[in-house]
């Protein structure tokens, strides 16, 4: 069995999201957003959601951790405010000792519905089925959840993979 | 005395600079750069960029921090690599509780050079010319310390608008 925390990145709000995943079978843990301020000077805002993530993992205690590659397709201003939170998103689990595997939004989408061409609700709609019983705090936390379950599923394959190889 | 610790945020190089400032004079105390490897995790690059300025702020005690608020007209992608490094950058001085400043390059080479349209080696020069004796790491630790000048005059222009202000 392990623990896995999904992060969605946002400096508004950074969704997170964690399941249990064991051979195949993913159970959900909790989920939820870490929420700053917009009037708030942004080194306060990145510090809000360090000391969020890293109040989070040290009462969740995941094993590894996984982040959405964020699409870039935006404005240069755009990218680079998201780039801030995301920068601290990916440092948070780090410097807590975790693994943080990144993985790109189609490969989410594609572990999730099946296509890498599904849209939000799709989305939404697979995590509620993946994982019943979950109630979903925000969008966000939806796709935490998912990066999640994308992060299950990878693991899975690659443990597949190297069993078979070792067996070859 | 007030001691300025100047950023010039990198996900390669993160330049850094040092200065005391006291009463418009200013002191160089030291200047460098903490740099990271392309083919290293994008997570351990941003922990040892926070480790490295998170060791120097407890080594050099600074009481204030700045850093350049960056020019985004890049491509997307590129804006969201630095934003990432950015991000750590402004969060190790405020988790160690400093207040941290932000400035535009504009502001930079006009406190620096008198003039907003100044070119990177006009910069270089002024800060060598300010800071004698200070011998520059690289050319992202002068412009590290440029932007610690730039706090500094930025200070003491508020300083005196405080006193006459209370004086009237």
């Amino acid at each position: 069995m392990i623990r896995i925390l999904g992060l969605d990145p946002g400096l508004t709000h950074t969704g997170w999201g964690l399941i249990e995943a064991a051979r195949g079978r993913l159970v959900h843990v909790a989920n939820g957003a870490i929420s700053t301020k917009a009037d708030t000077p942004l080194a306060e805002r990145l510090s809000a959601i360090y000391r969020g993530l890293d109040a989070l993992i040290m009462e969740l205690r995941p094993d590894e951790a996984a982040v959405e590659h964020t699409y870039v397709n935006k404005n240069p201003a755009a990218a680079l405010k998201l780039g801030q939170a995301r920068g601290v998103v990916l440092l948070a689990p780090a410097m807590a000792g975790l693994v943080v595997a990144e993985y790109q939004a189609m490969e989410v989408k594609r572990a999730v519905v099946g296509t890498g061409h599904a849209d939000k609700i799709q989305v939404q709609d697979m995590v509620k089925r993946l994982l019943p019983g979950a109630r979903l705090a925000r969008a966000d936390a939806a796709d935490a959840l998912a990066i999640a379950i994308c992060h299950a599923h990878h693991r899975e394959s690659r443990a597949v993979l190297a069993k078979a190889m070792a067996q070859a």
